[in-house]
């Protein structure tokens, strides 16, 4: 019980958002040693691999269902990329006291986080070309990413309940008349968003350096291993408007 | 052709084995998230669950017959935990020429690394807790950090092998010989592990610390996520001896 109402701090919650910006840096900077790889994304042309659809949709639509026996899709930070079909848990689930929302578990936007990726962050962020020896590596890579993308953003569910909280007065009149603006407006703080910004690139500069023992080393120019404005950039076009849409599906159905 | 040359400069294999303490140091920040939940990986006591095998093994196990069918096993420098059954790749293996000799296939250390992390290094960097929620994102962690280690280690098969070929004369009357002793003498570099020791522990440093945009923070004591004694001592008792083992265990199958 006390670690459901820590959960529900403010503060808490945001330093769980700030700790999850290293996991999908480190994430990030993990698939992009590898090109982008695009022939695991197509659906195959010749049909003597014998799978229906791309070979990465198979393997994490498997992947999700291995982790789903044990549990993962039990949690409320976890939202599956292929919610059909999935097979049950063999643990049972704990007797966690829910702190959101029932309507929570209709809010999951990870079509759109998957299209996203393969469509554009992939392309931005990797060279081109395939290395067919790694793709296997590549695909778990990518699992690793999308799977911290997904909680990061979802993590919107969190945010929002304790906003609604806060603030119930504010919201319910805005979800009573459905006004998704409104909603979206009332959850935007520029200041923060710029500090989020700010704060990725210098991990992304941090995390992303060759750490050498030479002291000389540090007059060279510096070369990263992921170009800190694109984080910035994947924060500000992908990750903060994904979450947000998340609050205000979820907010909507808060009523419910 | 040139990339498999490229492969076998003892520059590229080091720029390899550097780089890869990055992804080791990344992974094992990301487990150590976690608490032990040493559930995971114990024979299940109720036979409610089913399953043969701690849930870690099946989990581990399932995860790599499916990486399997991507090829995963068709790379020489991926070596499987759990090699006896795996299902064959629906990719066809890349016609690139081999560079290693056709023993090295029968060099595989991963039960000693598996049975080493279990017992020793998830004790020595976990705190000792049960997190039920948890043990799916914690089983992943555990297998891209396992995979990590065993990448590094066995990559004392191509360590071995250009050392062999560069000096040729020196190694050929120790393997005819059998003289294992002999062997990981001069495979010993103690400067160099020195300051493989040194590097490791100035990127936990690096890699482990709380980035913030508050300049004054920067006075304050630093809390890193692991603790960069414990990294190097990582490195020394257990990466670079089983690496050693590694490349021991080639050369004297070198000349089959």
């Amino acid at each position: 019980m006390s670690s459901d109402n820590n959960k529900l701090s403010l503060d808490s919650i945001r330093d769980s958002l700030i700790r999850q910006e290293d996991t999908i840096i480190f994430n990030l900077i993990e698939r992009i040693k590898y090109p982008l790889n695009s022939t695991l994304y197509k659906q195959p042309s010749s049909s003597s691999w014998n799978i229906s659809g791309s070979l990465f949709h198979c393997l994490f639509q498997e992947t999700e269902a291995l982790q789903s026996k044990v549990g993962r899709y039990l949690s409320p930070e976890e939202n599956p990329f292929f919610p059909d079909n999935l097979p049950a848990s063999i643990i049972p689930p704990s007797k966690s006291t829910h702190i959101l929302h029932p309507a929570a578990e209709s809010v999951n936007v990870n079509e759109k986080i998957l299209d996203v990726y393969i469509k554009q962050l992939l392309p931005l962020f990797c060279t081109e070309a395939d290395e067919e020896g790694n793709f296997a590596t590549t695909a778990s890579c990518d699992i690793q990413l999308l799977q911290a993308l997904s909680r990061r953003i979802h993590y919107g569910k969190f945010v929002a309940e304790v906003k609604f909280r806060d603030c119930t007065d504010q919201y319910k009149p805005l979800i009573l008349a459905k006004d998704s603006d409104a909603l979206m407006k009332l959850l935007t703080f520029e200041a923060v968003e710029e500090m989020v910004k700010k704060r990725v690139a210098k991990k992304a500069m941090t995390f992303g350096q060759q750490v050498t023992l030479n002291i000389d080393d540090s007059t060279k120019e510096v070369k990263y291993k992921v170009d800190p404005s694109l984080v910035s950039r994947l924060y500000d076009e992908w990750i903060m408007p994904l979450t947000k849409l998340v609050e205000v599906e979820y907010l909507l159905r808060r009523l419910d």
